[in-house]
């Protein structure tokens, strides 16, 4: 047996382990395990007491997983194919950055990335996977009306550092708090109560800034909300009923077959 | 008149009494003295003064409910067909329960128990249990979302802890108050001027993940929305014209009945 | 002339100026005047220095409005045809109040009559009208959601008044609080910050009471939203294409007919 | 060559340039430059040591947009073409209003101008332009609506300076603050725990005023909102299926023809 045939077979039983149903739900029930474990940590007296077993632990799943991922990678024809599925890329940079920041001094990313590898849970159930897939879909629909946002959050957020530096540090002290601010504003939190009222006092004008900000804001939104609901409608409705314009297309062929039918049958009697 | 005959005759009289128009209207009746008793024992100045009177009425209803209950047992021919509804299993339980903790010590239970008995006027009233059941029955359809944002939920929770629990231990302190404050921050409610604001003085990348919290949350639960909405218009979409695809259709058999005419005649012509 | 011709002749030169478009045009512009007159009054310098001009305005202004009414009473053919708008209704009685309350001490209710009168702009408007017709014509609709949230609202306003009367009574110190407390969490706002938080560092089982009553709230509003969005679109596809199953029926029609004719000739041409 | 010919080849070269795909692309440039520049701006030490540098820039900014406008109005066959749209209308103000203020004393006012400018890019990039065309289209079915707002919102602002402006003055002390403050309340921002709950502790009947505000205001801001979420899906099914009846009416006039076809044939059987 050649070389080639070996790697071939190899490939072959590999492939047969990573498509066999206990597989995902083995990878399913670690990832799980790991975010029992990742939430357990978050208790200081736990954690203290047993920060040796958690390092075993998590060392154990980091190369649980990595085994998994170079099994997946050999399962595919080509390491190409692997690479076309963004699924697989955030599955792989996942475990990837777990072993690049292992010897990382500032444990907090470290531990963080190991919160993170519990979204793989997402990439490993189908039926979540394609959910996910349909709301990031709904995003680049979105791009002009998030432009225009930007453009909007901008303007204001300028605006209001130059005329609230001065009397709200807290809120408009600079362009970056100015767009933190806004966030906030437009989300309609503590919009008055917290950031107009107090600018208010000392500015009595202002209140054209907040009034004109919350009623662009949210209308814009409002507006992205409706293209949203609408194209959803629309798509749904196409997929419902695409046999009835067909059904009259048909029916006119055969009316016109009928027509055909009559006017040769009424040739026909008139040569007799 | 065997013993079989008489309890038969007996279960076709009962079944007769819970059918009858006034049973469910004095039952509801009985369910609404229950909820003002309940409101007016609210008022400590009433209550203890008559605090007798309540426990006597109490008593009273709770039996009354009994009998009801066990009636319509009997109206039913198995015991079995009783159990099927869970309506029916929603009123047995809350009337069982008034029995198993007659004796409790923890007198708030009981009161408690009393108060949801008033939830049975939805299991009474045909129209707000068909209400009700239409509402349940959505829930399913949004398990995957749900399902998703879960996994968001504990991925942002245990983060939190490990990110604030030192900073704002109110607010992040365990992994079940992060929970709490994070179904908070999903609602839109002070997340900025009660959680993000006190935080971002002490550690100010920390607006990253409030703000990815608050636009990642609200982007699922508005897509959890819109999916709802799209699904109930294709519904009411399909139960409103289910005959014209079907009129069609018949349209089409009518022109080729036509057509076989035709052609029987045709060939008659010929035949001449 | 009779007396009876003169009154039908008097009827007649009534109803004619009621009709005429100056007349509700000028009406509007009291209405109008009113509100403007009524928007002055709330600055204490400018109506303690001219009370008197303000009160001959407002005598004034109510025996234009009393005329007006009674113009419109005499212009239908009987007086009950007047009260069977409800939108005559609401005008008669915000005039008489101003009548009847004109002698009050309590001079707050007697201008706040003098607000009210500014609704009239909405019966004196045809297009405003049938707004709050269409409006108000969607409330029946949600008869059964609202006995359900009135249901909900009950149950945990009891619930809420027998565990926290102690520990919060500004918030759940009685019964009408609770109910108004627990309008507030409905509307998402401070539920958390000003009334979950506080109870919660002193019965941390708390956060189950306002958790579930957020989740019960939301969810049967966001179906209640729903539900008129829903039945909306129908309406308006249901008024959109009406003729479309017509002509499919017109058209089997015409194919029926056609096979008369098709089945008629050929028993001609056997009888031949 | 005359005058005349010679202005209309200047004419065509200005058009070539205007219409040239690198002009819109450097003015687009030159205004996110303008954005950037603004925004380095609201940093007072980098504002402070490089005055003059941003005063230049400003100056050249504002020339060479002066002359895009100049060239786009050349471009046009004549002057009233260019102030067709409202497009160029918001362009040439803007613009114009630079040179206008440009010795004005307050500085703010020419600071603002500066950034509103940004809003250029709008009307600069063709897809935003739709969008917020489309945007603006929306308003005026919501006319009626708005005008239904108005009145609500002015009669709750009359009657709350009325009956609170001695409780709760910063809230309620005039008209104008009333109606911000209403504003306020109709977003449901601190409704209860900042403007009800303090009149309430003064006057226990006040939850009346509110809670019927809120009620009334977020029952029309919903309608308002549904009845444009209708619209827009009427219009998506108007545009999407536009063929189908014709379908139905083109098969209807070839039965119809069939039938002549028939007629005629039975007619020349007979005569035979």
């Amino acid at each position: 047996m050649s070389e080639r045939n070996k790697l071939a077979s190899i490939q072959q039983k590999v492939s047969q382990i990573v498509l066999h149903k206990y597989f995902t739900g083995t990878i399913l029930g670690l990832i799980m395990f790991n975010a029992i474990v990742v939430g357990i940590e978050t208790y200081p007296e736990i954690y203290q007491s047993h920060k040796e077993l958690f390092f075993l632990i998590d060392k154990a799943l980091i190369w649980v997983f990595t085994v998994e991922i170079i099994l997946r990678m050999i399962a595919e024809r080509r390491l190409r194919d692997f690479f076309k599925s963004s699924w697989n890329w955030f599955d792989f940079l996942i475990v990837a950055a777990g072993h690049i920041f292992i010897g990382a001094h500032f444990i907090t990313v470290l531990r963080i990335l190991r919160v993170l590898r519990v979204f793989r849970a997402i990439s490993v159930v189908p039926s979540l996977r394609k959910l996910v897939d349909a709301l990031l879909l709904t995003i680049p629909a979105l791009g002009n009306i998030m432009l225009l946002m930007s453009i909007i959050f901008y303007i204001f957020a300028v605006t209001g550092t130059m005329l609230f530096a001065e009397v709200a540090p807290e809120y408009f002290g600079s362009l970056q708090l100015a767009l933190l601010t806004l966030f906030q504003v437009v989300t309609l939190e503590s919009w008055a109560s917290g950031v107009m009222w107090p600018i208010f006092h000392e500015m009595p004008w202002s209140w054209i800034y907040f009034v004109s900000f919350v009623l662009v804001g949210t209308f814009v939104i409002f507006n992205l909300f409706i293209g949203v609901i609408v194209s959803n409608v629309e798509k749904a409705d196409a997929a419902e009923k695409p046999d009835e314009p067909d059904q009259i297309a048909e029916l006119r062929n055969e009316v016109k077959e009928l027509k055909q039918l009559i006017i040769s049958m009424s040739q026909h009697n008139n040569k007799k």
